[in-house]
């Protein structure tokens, strides 16, 4: 899966010798290293493929640290009078720190495309399924009618929030780290902030007014970030599992998993794992709350919790995520069902239809005796909602047959539905306007078959 | 504690009922309601303290959910045919959700001024002792001389991103909750919008472009953003119970806490209650975040654990941040103490300085060397790491007794110390200019004795 | 409710003054304190209610202790000759360590009796549904026929868990702290064990072998085993909230909640209570497990972090677990829905059963094809599962009607039904024994409607 | 490492195969399945180097399961006669449960090996130091005269907790689950008790009364245990970590880790391992208690978490134990810098045995007032507190020079000290009473050397 390669150790490898790589060359430009050096330097980090990551697996846990038996490593690559200029007044804690902020820039580019593909399929769905009608249930119970177009608007937003969130941290919140030992650049003379400018520059990050070695909020904010983003795969998930049920049926996943014992289940098994995937990225987001306790001017222990944490956050949300984008760009919607099911009460579901439709006439209060007094009859007798209110003289006198029906018709109560899809699809149209992306829906249908 | 005041039981009944109030009044002007209806309903909803918080908790338990009692009681305290009108086509969540976030604001307003707060103090001693020499210490271990202007600085750009995220989310994600009973505004008729837009300008919420009762991204955001608020200053009070221990001492707390047993110690209570503060507000935090797993159109379980949880979180973020507001202000900081400690290990904490001093003569690698040989012959022999150097025969051709004193001088090796203080500074007046607060640093220091 | 009173800042401050008492009392005894001293003492301290709860809290927010200020107070109550022996060499901490165990003794006493009260309940209704028919559903999908029986006796196993788990604790884990300021016990002279001895046997705790200050697994193992505790009756909630869903309407709790809009809901308002307090729990037991991380001989932050986390723990495990007993007490069982449910799908429950029956005769593979050939059939076409087969020449000629009459009767495919509960009930009456609660089930009927 | 190796995915593919194995032979032992298919079965079941592990897993996302996928990879290796009889009538989740208790028995046994060594390590410290004074640290600051051997005791007995619940846990609940697809265990016909009486002898698993596909208690408990066996490692690294402080330098690591950047520094790398990998088993531990939140008879989404999740808590947690042993068993103690620490205060911390000495002919109150004199006085003048003690006229009157001298010895104000690390040293060798490991001291030198 794209995400998980972006946060593997080869890939936090490469980062790390990226950054040893730029140092090297923005140190050569403030004139701090010799130019030689930096590109002998350069020339042996463009080869990640050539260190021996088990090796330096087993030196990082006697090291705490996997950026001290890399520079060792590295050294030992690079001809010897460029070998001295080799992670020249840098310390560990700026080379993973920058490094990790190249690995969340990846990684998080995957995740964001596919949240983007999620707010794709779910926007097709919420404009294909505006009129589709479906029970809205709260507390597990049905509560009125809706359309599964909103339910997918409401995924919708989801997606985009954690877009948003993602996407402002991307843009601001991804800052090199340069301090030298202890934060104040005093092995890099006089050229501290020169080379901290161009390091920024040269990897594309942010350029903070700290070293943030001990300030650990990008890191922590990246972390709630993905699991909010993880969180939206979730909501839809769950939803999902809960509409697949035996008793409800009203999806189905494309590719439903098989059942080593039962011939006849089809299994979410998307939702499943999307479900367990993002479980796993809140438990690793409590471990990068609690990291930004850091010791003085690094952390004894927190610190060093954070790597392998936000690489297993990235991984699970990554998963979650893509996922849900393809679950929900295939999924099965059997609208007949929906409509079997929201027509299960017997009308019971339009009972604050009724009611507003009394209101007027009667007061509320009076009208919500009738209503309660037909259903009660309904449930004790053998009737139905809709008949034991026809059958009510006082109900009869306000509410005449058409009325009623109207009243009993779930296609009109659902008040500013379409209203709300549409707006919906205009913030999502907002976020992602590209011709690429296409600016209507048929292309949104191409899309998201992806 | 004013931040627990303001998610008080007393605070969110007032909420609610500011709420079911703003709604008549909305509804009055859409014409759904009549204005007089609106008019009584507000008298009532203008005295929360005649209602009684205990039968309400009480029945709230009984009805999962403080809204459907607070309805009833209201309806009868209004007269009845304004009665009618309470709460006319809303559900129980559109009033809490929109009382959640009321009394957000209101508890965020008071953690923003205690973050501003924070901040000045870190500004005042980020600037008076931008030149006080101190450890830097990585790992609890001596690193290289820093100043503690400079450790202030770091803690001055934590409480800047607290402050920073919080205000982001008051500004853009403290939204308007009004759906209905299923999020399609079905029973205002074709005023939905309307009353929804009405809604928000008069509570001074933001408007969603969707009801967001199964979404609860907003939720999340802001527990993680509390999360990392009290994690700000957390680190600033691990550092101070650090900096007070007997063998460092080199802060003090005004007002240390006395000992049951022992008429000596000067416990740093400010900081232990700080600590175990943003420890609460983190395990709530968890809880917000896994509720994104919201069933349906209304989550049965996680969105009514939300309720109690963000309270809970406000409380403790409230106590952390203000109590590091007041430990900062007042705090009793060691100068001499400082310096003496820097000279513990006899010069070692300049080690980089004078392998740096060397390397361009020597090259790195033989800098380090006799650097190392020095460390090895001070640590065994009963003579000092200056000593050493001075003596080695190749150090000294390449550095005199000047250059060597030089390299030895924590004062002069501080890199971009000032200049980071500055940039940070220069931050922190950008966010906070007001005139009230001062632009100049003198003011700064009336400031921090509130 | 009771718990929640157990734990109260009353409940501390009787419990606090009680270890305070008992300590003068022991030392009365070991010649450490004159018996008039202790004898003033216990009589202060009988009195809890005239302390001011409020002051006390506000004096130990500053000391970071309420031990400190109340030991203050106390002895300003206690004649002047005998105040000089309040709290004769301890520490803080070793009176609330003590008095938290006693409030937790106390705490766990109601938990334990609502656990078993909870298995009565589930005792009774696996026992009354031993035979009644219901699918079991993995993966939230239809898979075989149970009983509801069967179902009931899996929630008895999970009581009857947390039962055990908290009954070790109650009986081994609940120890007395006396350690004097750093666990030495000098300050009790010679006479430190012989004190440590008098006050385990007085308070009925557990004695340790060494002082516990800075060795947390005791609270850390009662948080833990509360979360599991709340998490069995978390288990039943779900399992009912699932069961209650519009689609579903297998059971029904007996006092559901209205609605503030919809006349027509039943909403499952305990089991989402008592989801919302095992969430709770969690987060607490993860503030409890963190705590073990103690600073040398008193932590500084997480020690103070446990008070309130543990009784939080107790508060909402005890909500979740006493709901949860008096909902599964007063459960509404609908048979026929169970009954009508299982047949939903047409047959296709039985599809192992079918593949079991043919197996013998056809071998496994074969038999699986044919199954599913029959599945595929009645999917597509308008037939049932049970016709489909039927009119299989292959199945036909290995399973006769009768045979296969048999094979698609749920209620001759369950197995080792009655032998697991039987099993499970077994060990219910074993770990409750008592004659007041009986040995037979008529008189779990009467128990379980308290 | 050996506990990775444990739960790594080939150790996984090995327990599922076994399981798959011992099903088949306890089924023909049951007459259900021909012998020799068994025997087929057994043999392709020895050899899970066989299996592609990279296919299975690729699989195994699909089918949200790895059971479902090797159980067809598992038929197909298998003669066609054989392969109808594997996986006989079992679910994947009899499967994957069995083989988890499995991985966590192995996983278990190394865990509670590492947990002995680290007893181990800490008697032969608590023994060796029994008098080597050192300060009593509360809250970070001094408090009372302590031992180096009592604070190792103290460490032992977290040790002996972690492995007291660990193994009770191994002991009691590892159960073998085997319940069919629904937990009926209908697939058996009349044999299934048989078949699960004689799957858990093989495996040498408990037997449950009930299969526990959805009563997650065991795997909940088994993950909280990990957490404090891991939280009793992290204390002991956090005490390790602050000794080391330069300041301090009481304790130091035998294998430092070396610093990319600073040639002097001595960063204490176990602790700093120990400490991070503690706080991953506390984020995994929060996913297994959330995960007792189990739908129906199978979860959808929480089951399919615990896997990782367990697998990563025994990771992190045998990371932390077995480093932890290793650490404390070649801990290099400097008993001189203890001392001159413990004088750092100038006497302040005999404080509370002053007061002692002299409550008893002044009574407490007046003790204290003039102990707190002579600290005011030693802290503005430029004398010491003993000085100060003896030149008062009030406290000579009652104590003599020499009593004075005695009550200003750390070394005679150690209470029951010894008593204490003897008890604690009676109950570790009571726990690991083998010949093997010895039953005095020397032995235990030779064991600590590990």
């Amino acid at each position: 899966m794209a995400v998980a390669a972006a946060v593997s150790e080869e890939a936090w490898l490469a980062a790390l010798l990226e950054v040893e790589s730029a140092l090297a060359a923005c140190q050569a430009d403030a004139g701090l290293v010799p130019v030689q050096a930096a590109a002998a330097i350069a020339a042996v980090c463009e080869h990640p493929e050539r260190f021996d990551l088990a090796a330096l697996g087993e030196q990082a846990a006697a090291a705490a640290n996997p950026v001290e038996p890399l520079v060792r490593a590295l050294s030992a690559r690079v001809p010897e009078e460029a070998a001295q200029f080799v992670h020249w007044g840098a310390t560990s804690q700026d080379v993973l720190d920058t490094a990790m902020m190249l690995v969340s820039r990846r990684a998080l580019d995957l995740v964001l495309d596919d949240l983007q593909r999620l707010a794709d399929a779910c926007a097709i769905l919420a404009d294909r399924h505006r009129s589709t009608l479906m029970a809205g249930r709260t507390l597990l119970q049905h509560a009125l009618p809706i359309t599964f177009g909103l339910k997918a608007a409401g995924w919708l937003t989801g997606a985009l929030a954690g877009w948003q969130q993602l996407s402002a941290i991307r843009t601001h919140r991804l800052a090199v780290q340069f301090g030298g030992a202890a934060g104040t650049l005093a092995s890099q003379g006089d050229r501290g902030l020169q080379v901290l400018d161009r390091l920024a520059r040269r990897l594309d990050l942010a350029e903070p007014v700290l070293p943030w070695h001990a300030e650990r909020s990008r890191v922590a904010e990246l972390g709630a970030a993905l699991a909010v983003a993880a969180g939206a795969a979730g909501k839809v998930a769950l939803d999902v599992a809960l509409l697949t049920q035996t008793e409800v049926r009203e999806v189905a996943e494309v590719a439903p998993g098989p059942s080593s014992a039962m011939p006849h289940k089809q299994n979410p098994v998307a939702a499943i794992e999307i479900d367990a995937a993002a479980r796993g990225v809140q438990a690793q987001t409590a471990v990068l709350l609690a990291a930004m306790r850091a010791e003085h001017e690094r952390a004894a222990g927190a610190w060093q919790a954070e790597w392998t944490a936000l690489s297993e956050a990235f991984r699970l949300a990554g998963g979650a995520v893509g996922r849900a984008a393809q679950m929900v760009g295939r999924l099965e919607v059997d609208e007949a069902r929906m409509r079997g099911n929201l027509d299960l009460s017997g009308g019971l579901v339009m009972s604050e239809s009724v009611t507003m439709a009394l209101a007027p006439a009667l007061g509320r209060t009076r009208a919500r005796e009738l209503v309660q007094t037909a259903i009660r009859r309904a449930s004790t007798g053998g009737s139905t909602f809709a008949n034991e209110l026809a059958r009510d003289p006082e109900v009869a006198k306000h509410l005449g047959q058409e009325a009623l029906t109207a009243a009993l018709d779930p296609a009109r109560y659902l008040g500013s539905t379409q209203a709300f899809i549409d707006r919906t699809l205009t913030e999502y149209r907002r976020e992602f306007p590209s011709p690429l992306r296409g600016g209507n829906l048929s292309d949104l249908s191409r899309r998201g078959g992806r």
